[in-house]
């Protein structure tokens, strides 16, 4: 292990756009490093060594993290109970434990649960596209994108350098924040959005008095930009709600009642508080760019010939 | 005027996104049309003069008008009235008259109120981007966009077919429809879109244990892809939610109902229910990108290196 190296064998459980991500930026970045996959479905693990995504894909989860000092779990949050307890007894004493999950409190709860003994430090890269599989992934996703570290008081510090050393490696710029918090965070910048993308493109699908394909050819009104999110891995999404339920609600207990203001704004014609908001809400976009965090570009820099 | 094009001198009143990309628009198709371009904002019409938009910009609205074939309201619906009122007297009588708001039966309503002997043919082209003013038109904005016409029965059938080619012309594809039918697509496609976006943003402004630098920070996790739309001209879009009242809420109980009920499942870790949903929701954006309606590339081809 070199000093800019800072695991040696690394071992990834699921191999979807977020796991075969991280195989490819680690393949790209330190092409010593040696990489183990793993995935509970055969037709991924097949698809995977077709493509040659990692340096070994193992057909056995314990097998798998036999010789890795960084476990990287890349399953669906609600997934993690189950994979844990298969790993129990295989993890090597002095490997670190990580996942790369949309809730931390619940999932770092869990894998405590599991290794109380290993240093775990569970981690949240803020990226991702609306594709899933491992021919999703490329080995940019994590850079210049946010990676949430949230040890807790067992976490070894010298753990939680060694994971933000890997991150910033692949090029993602490190956080570390308290799990309880990051969920808070992450319900809103993540978890409500794709809650009500999904909502309104079920809303849109039941109409009674517009057909389905009225809404497919008028989406370019402001539609398709819910519906991309809304094409998300329901299997993810799903576990992320159900298991940071806390945040999730209360953030949209606030929306709920934000919405029913405008609605009622609208009602009775009152156009400045309409205004006033319409108003305030462009400068967050203008952060947004000016910090990096989308393109510049009208429209996300779709194509226009 | 040739066999190809259908009118042979333009009025563009209001020189934002929509007018400034039509003047556009027309001198790429065709370069004999004489465009007059009239905006209230002096400030906009300097610019439009410095950027050589329009055969001429005329600083009287009246004047604007005076010898065209096309007159094209190109304002905030809002605007509407007191436009058309200027204009009562001043536009020829064979001129048809028509607009590019996003209702339409209000907008209507207004212009026959106004002009009771004119052929009047309301139009709404589904295009634009979050930006706004004379510098953010460009010519093909309305390419393979859908453009809705919806002639009443007042209007003379040549004149409807004579505007279908103007827009055939720029690019776009056109549709007949009834207004009211109308504004009832364009609530659950584009104006429900819109008020949730400005409605999330404004919450996530507020949020008293989360800052404003988290929200920004950590919006690549879907947050950003509402600010898109939240970004958009808020005079524009106070006046379509105030002109189309009634569809939009009516749109915004179903959402309602349909977000309470994914909340309860939430509540009661009703996996089976948002599983259904997340995996009904992508066959819709897969039926976006079959029609050309959105780039299908993931993350709308954000660019990553």
């Amino acid at each position: 292990m070199s000093a800019t190296t800072p695991f040696s064998k690394i071992s990834i459980i699921g191999l979807g756009l977020i796991g075969s991500s991280l195989a490819r930026a680690i393949a790209a970045t330190w092409p010593n490093i040696s990489v183990t996959g793993y995935d509970a479905s055969n037709k991924v693990r097949a698809r995977a060594r077709g493509i040659g995504l990692c340096t070994r894909i193992s057909d056995d989860i314990g097998d798998s993290v036999g010789d890795a000092d960084f476990i990287v779990f890349a399953v669906p949050v609600g997934a993690t109970h189950e994979v844990a307890t298969n790993l129990i007894g295989h993890v090597p004493q002095d490997a670190i434990i990580s996942d790369v999950g949309s809730s931390k409190a619940n999932v770092a709860a869990i894998l405590r649960g599991a290794f109380p003994d290993h240093a775990i430090v569970p981690a949240h890269p803020v990226a991702g596209t609306e594709s899933s599989g491992p021919d999703a992934g490329f080995a940019s996703l994590f850079r210049d994108r946010w990676c949430i570290l949230t040890p807790d008081a067992e976490t070894p510090p010298k753990a939680t350098a060694r994971v933000g050393a890997f991150w910033s490696g692949i090029g993602a710029k490190v956080e570390i924040m308290d799990a309880q918090h990051h969920d808070m965070v992450l319900a809103i910048t993540s978890h409500l959005p794709h809650l009500i993308a999904y909502t309104i493109v079920g809303t849109a699908s039941d109409l009674e008095g517009v057909t389905q394909s009225e809404v497919i050819k008028y989406s370019a009104g402001g539609f398709r930009d819910f519906t991309r999110i809304a094409a998300s891995d329901p299997v993810m999404w799903r576990d992320v709600f159900l298991s940071n339920r806390d945040a999730v609600l209360d953030m949209l207990q606030r929306f709920s009642e934000d919405l029913s203001q405008l609605q009622r704004a609208i009602r009775w014609g009152d156009g400045d508080t309409l205004h006033a908001l319409f108003t305030r809400t462009r400068a967050v976009r203008r952060s947004i760019v000016e910090q990096g965090q989308d393109d510049a570009a009208p429209d996300f820099g779709r194509k226009h010939d």
